[in-house]
Order: structure tokens, then C-alpha cells, then sequence
């Protein structure tokens, strides 16, 4: 064989993640240019005290950006990409937000910009949705793809712990951070979603079009009562498109039943779930999150841009339309929903007048006496969201209702 | 966007998959040629009844090979590729047996060899470990790579079924052939495993060099035993790296912990659970069999191969070298072993020193007495194939053991 050919990589960021792809580099560059015929060699990192992109541009064959965030990120990634150099990126804040810029720039510039690391981490799921899929209509995405919220919610199964202490815990495991809002509202969630049903669907989907409820409501009572009736309660990213084209995409706590393969996703694992029309159900299961596993990725693109590079092609971006989104309104669903009511004749029958005045059928009903209240728990047949929100809204002025819980959608039946 | 390009297609065989297949390319023509700008053309198919095979290649830019088994498959691909025709085939057999040969071919010719389908039906697996794992370093591969086993022991789990009721129901329900030898003795695994192998770590095996032991001696009381230690039984085809560089490839029953992403595989399910050094642990799920789900693979690669042809480029196949194999004998791991002893005294203490003779230590034994006899189940520490398969010779020739249970090794524990 020949002298393996060099490619020169600039590095934009040294964090988790760039301090990972450095070290990973090095330990690999014998045996990638053993394989691939191409050695791959750090020329420049940038850091905010350090380095100067124009030198490193310069120098560079192919950029690799994984400073996160908006802006310098998209900045940078723009100009690497004027300037025809590829682009490898495991940012998903960019590619959620502006995703539609930084493409047609790629294409414009006929380059290379991969981004496998930025979706799920060190799971592969970009490349099978992009290449093994392409002739695949994709129905349905159920995916875990936040570990920090399968953290919590594993614990809060296994050991009945409330929220604020599975919270706590993952906090001093270094599972959340300090101020865990991005991931356990489910913004972190939403921003994959959009990037994902992109990708999977083939149309324009940015964070903002992705309804989302966190997993900050769901209570240890919540979680037995999902054991009890044989599912696991998982924060879920669901895409899914319709007959007549259009598409919902939406984040929030699901029962999942106990056979389900989403549901033996536990602790900080990621996993999604794909629902295809002739491949039928594929699952792809992972870390999505850490440095190592994320630069794995990273260098995984890498690879494959500087073999494109010498063969003189580059991976097809879609220009994608934008998508109609069915608002979560007009979505269905079976919902597990959880009332405190006061303990006495005529609860029931006033309670279930609410359901029957909007169509919302019960498939079962628990009730568990606490004293004076009693704890009622509902899983509705099939219904829209509207009308299950027209409920709760009449549940809530109920007299003999005290609280009512949050709701969850029963996901995942039937497939 | 111009007039699609056309890309014309030669089909050998039309049982199930060269079936769908056909079916799938007429559903998706439209679509994939608004996506990728190529329009597929199904020009000729060729069975053993129709169609003579020098026209359809001279009329077909890309042969796909569906008919199964070595010849005249090899014969047919081998001039396929002569001629600069790219192949895609789903040939499990072939490729175990013989890929060495045609991969040379492929390589020689500078044509695509595509085979998504032929290791895990639908489960995008190859295309994962060839460009997304291209730069990572892969340690242990364990695969439900066999539908009909998988389904058989689903079935004795679940309702306590015995093999051979499990077996009638497989086959009753299509999952098991008549003859079900292929499957429940390990031999469709091990060529599956002969393949992931090739790919995963770069080396050339073949179906020949994989070691396996089918189902068809697993009991009611293993299952039974195996729930009640918190396992799942599975048929696993494993290969691991070890330091040294040797390999170990076989396929066998096993205890799988039930918290373990594969033991969550169910009915007739394939999953590949990847170990790497980076990445850490990755799964990948679906259906490994059927035709729709083969068909949609086939049909990615198909895709992908148009495309490659379009741009004048081809996937590149390493010329592996050959593996260096570990014997079965020089393997290790934890094992269960079930014996039917006479329930009188002194018992334990000859049958414990059969196993400390040859320095297989238990981590846990269990008795149950049957009237005059005794069950009795062992669990060891890791320990020496060659040691265990001593310890079982010398049990066999004690008196007070009326018979050796067939053993299970306990896999993916700490991992």
C-alpha cells in the first residue's frame, strides 16, 4: 500500500467532547491510516483564549466544530464552508435552530457538513436514517433521547424515589447539570426531534415548531401506578406523519408498556425507536451523551469526509420544504390521568359527567381511599388532546376534585 | 431538478424476497426518483423456470441476487461483477462460505458488493459497523441473529412450553422450516456471525471456523432455573477481540441478566449488541428476517449503490487476512451446569470435588430434591472451557450422578 494520504483537521472547541476527539485522534491515527489510506493530523484547536480561525482554516483540509451553541459556532461553520472546506459538527442547538442556513450553505459550496454526533450521541442513527432508510417511508419515531431525564425516571422506578431526589442524585453523579431546565422540560429533547424529523422525514422542522412538557410533574405515585398497570414511565421525542402528509412532532413523559423494547432503556442510555412501512420496527440503542462516545462519532464522519474528500463527492442534503405541523391539539392518544378528590357519594359519578360531556371514553378506573380524599386514577380510551384538555380544564372546577395530577400519554401499544 | 437518471435493475430469484422486493420497487419508483434523481427499472428477473441470465445482464446496470445458497449464485454474481455490473445480494451462505472470492471480484472490478440484507434482514447493521464504527475499535459483538430459535425460546419462557411444543408452535406459525435443523442446531447463526465477524474486526472468517450449539437440548427446568436467578435464555452468536488479537467466534445458548438490553428481545426479533472501546455499548433491533423487511434493506443498498454509480465512486472492500481463531477450549466464562443426582448422602460432596479437581470454582449451587433423585444447579465463577467440559467428563462417570444437564454460559454480566 501506499503512503497514507494526510488530512488536516482543525478543531473549533476543547471541552468534553473536543479534549475527547484530540485524545481519540491520536490513539487511532496509525490504525485509521492503516484502513482508510488517509492519516488524520491535528493542525490547529480553538479555543476562546487560543488559536486564530483564519490560520486555522488555512491549514486545515476539514473543520470540526463542537464549540455548541449558536453563535461563534455558526459563524465559523459558514465560513469554513465558503471557503469549500468540509465541516464535521456534533452541535444540535445550531442544527435545530438555524439547521436550514448552514445546509444550504453546504450545498451551495458543494462540501460535506455531517452531523452524526449532534442527534443521539455515539448511536449511529443519522447515517441509517440518511443512507439505510432512503427508501424507507418512516411512520413513526418514538425516541429516548435525553439521559439525564432516563436517569431520573429509571431511579424514580426502581428504587420509588421522588423526583427531587432522583434529581438530586443524578446532580452529584454529574448526570444534570446545576440547573437542569434544558433537560427536564424537555427543550434538549425538542431541539433532537426537530433535527431528527428532518432527517427521517425529509422536511424542515426547527425547535420552536416542537410542542414539549418536561418530566418535573411526574410524582412517585405516578410511577406506581404505571408499574401496577404494566408499563414504565419514559420522556419521549415523537414524530410521526400522517396519511395526508402532515406531521406531529411532540416531547413529553409516556407509559410505556413493560414489554415494549423502549421500555428496558434505563438509566442514561438513549434509544429510538423507528416504525417503518415494509422494514417494520428497528430500534438503535446507545450512549447519547459523554466525550468519548460523542467523539467516536465525530471522528466516524470525520472519516467518512475526508474519504469523500479523495474521491472527489460529498454526502446530498435534501433542501427541504418546510413542514405542516398538526398542532398538539388535533394529536391522539390513550392518557393516564390522576385526580385527588374529596371521599364521598357522588365523586365518581360527577367526576366521569366531566369525561362523558367531551367524549373522552375510560377504559379503566382505580380508586385508593387516603383518609378523608380518595386518589382516582383514569386511562382513557383513544382521544384527542383537545378534548382531554377540555376535560381537565371542567375537572379543575369541579367542587369534590382537589388536584389534578399530570397527565401522560399511554404510548407504544399496539405496535 | 432535471429528468431522473434511470437505473436499471436485473432480479435473480423471486421467492419471498426477490418477491417484495419487486413489489417494494414498483410502491417506492416514484418517491425514490423525487429523492435521489435515479429511477429504478426492474428490466428482467430471472428464476429457475424464466428469463435467460446473459440478456438481463446486458440489459442491467446493477444485478440484485436473492436466489440463496452457494451456486449457481457465486457463478452468476462472479460474472455479474466481470462484466462491471455492482451487486447487491442478500446470500448469507455465499457470503460465509465464499465471500473471500467474491469480494476479490468486487474489488478487482471496481464494483459495489452491497449485503445489508444478508446479515440481519432489515437491521441497518453493516453499513453501521463498515463507515459509522469505520474509526472505532470494536471488543465484543453478542447477536440475536436467529428469528425462529428466538421465538422458540420466547415461547418456553413466557408460557413455561417445553422445546418441542415451542417448536411445533414455530412452525405451525411459519417461523420454523419442517426440517428446522439450520436454525435450532446454530448453523444459520454461525454464518451470520462468520460474516459480523469479517466486517466488525477486519479479519476473514468463515461459517466453517464458528463453533455452535443449537436450543434443541434446552429444557423446561433451564428456563425455569434461569428466571428464578434473574436470567433470560438466548441463542447468542458472540465474537470477541482479545488483546493479543486472536479472536473467539462461536454460537451456544446462554444466561443473559434479565436487565440487559438483549434480554428485552423478543418473539422472532434479531438484535446486535455492539461493544466498542470509545462508543461504548450500541444496539441495534428489528426483523431479521421476512420478506418485506429484507426487501426494504436490499432496496437501500440498491439506492446506495445507484447512487455510487452515478458519482463514478464505489464502497471499498478491505482484503481481509485471515483470523487467527481461539479454540472454544481456550474461551472463559461463568457457566451453568444442571445435574440429576441420587438424594442421598455424601452426593454434594462427590460431585463438588469433580469440579475442584480441575479448579472450577461455584459461585452458587441449588438443590431440589424429585423423590429418589435430586436436581441439583450450579452456577461457577469464570472459568476455563477445557476445565468445565473436564469437570463434566469426570461428573458423567460418578455413580451418584444419573445425568448431566446440558450447560449454558452465563453472558453480558458487568458489561
Amino acid at each position: 500500500m501506499s503512503d497514507p494520504q494526510l488530512f488536516r483537521i482543525g478543531l473549533l472547541g476543547h471541552g468534553t467532547v473536543g479534549g475527547a476527539f484530540a485524545t481519540l485522534l491520536e490513539e487511532r491515527a496509525d490504525e485509521i491510516a492503516a484502513v482508510t489510506g488517509l492519516r488524520p493530523d491535528l493542525v490547529g484547536v480553538l479555543t476562546r483564549s487560543r488559536g486564530e480561525f483564519a490560520d486555522i482554516l488555512e491549514r486545515s483540509d476539514l473543520i470540526v466544530e463542537v464549540i455548541g451553541g449558536i453563535e461563534p459556532a455558526r459563524e465559523l461553520i459558514l465560513t469554513a464552508l465558503k471557503h469549500g472546506k468540509p465541516v464535521v459538527t456534533a452541535n444540535k442547538e445550531l442544527l435545530a435552530n438555524v439547521g436550514a442556513e448552514v445546509f444550504s450553505a453546504a450545498d451551495a459550496a458543494g462540501c460535506d457538513l455531517l452531523f452524526e454526533a449532534a442527534v443521539a450521541g455515539g448511536i449511529p442513527l443519522v447515517r441509517a436514517l440518511r443512507e439505510s432508510l432512503a427508501g424507507e417511508p418512516v411512520r413513526r419515531i418514538l425516541g429516548i433521547v435525553n439521559g439525564t431525564t432516563n436517569f431520573i425516571l429509571t431511579r424514580m422506578t426502581d428504587a420509588g424515589a421522588s423526583y427531587g431526589d432522583a434529581l438530586s442524585e443524578a446532580q452529584s453523579l454529574g448526570y444534570a447539570e446545576r440547573d437542569p431546565t434544558a433537560d427536564v422540560e424537555g427543550y434538549d429533547a425538542g431541539a433532537k426531534a426537530a433535527i431528527i424529523t428532518s432527517i427521517a422525514f425529509g422536511v424542515r422542522v426547527v425547535a420552536g415548531d416542537v410542542y414539549h412538557e418536561g418530566i418535573s410533574q411526574v410524582t412517585a405515585d405516578d410511577i406506581a401506578a404505571a408499574t401496577r398497570l404494566g408499563y414504565v414511565v419514559k420522556l419521549l421525542a415523537i414524530a410521526e406523519r400522517f396519511d395526508d402528509g402532515a406531521l406531529a412532532v411532540r416531547v413529553h413523559p409516556a407509559m410505556v408498556p413493560v414489554a415494549h423494547p423502549l421500555a428496558s432503556v434505563r438509566d442514561s442510555y438513549n434509544a429510538v425507536f423507528v416504525e417503518g412501512d415494509a422494514v417494520g420496527s428497528l430500534m438503535f440503542y446507545g450512549r447519547g451523551a459523554g466525550g468519548r462516545p460523542t467523539a467516536s462519532a465525530v471522528l466516524g464522519d470525520v472519516i467518512d469526509a475526508a474519504s469523500n474528500l479523495r474521491k472527489g463527492t460529498h454526502a446530498t442534503i435534501g433542501m427541504f420544504e418546510r413542514a405542516r405541523m398538526l398542532p398538539i391539539d388535533e394529536t391522539s392518544a390513550e392518557y393516564y390521568i390522576p385526580l385527588e378528590v374529596a371521599d364521598r357519594p357522588g365523586v365518581l359519578h360527577a367526576v366521569t359527567g366531566a369525561f362523558a360531556v367531551h367524549d373522552v371514553s375510560i377504559r379503566t378506573a382505580e380508586q385508593e381511599g387516603l383518609g378523608d380524599d380518595a386518589r382516582l386514577v383514569f386511562i382513557t380510551h383513544t382521544a384527542r388532546e383537545a378534548d382531554v384538555q377540555a376535560t381537565l380544564h371542567d375537572l379543575r372546577h369541579l367542587d369534590v376534585v382537589k388536584q389534578v395530577g399530570s397527565i401522560l400519554r399511554v404510548v407504544g401499544t399496539g405496535s
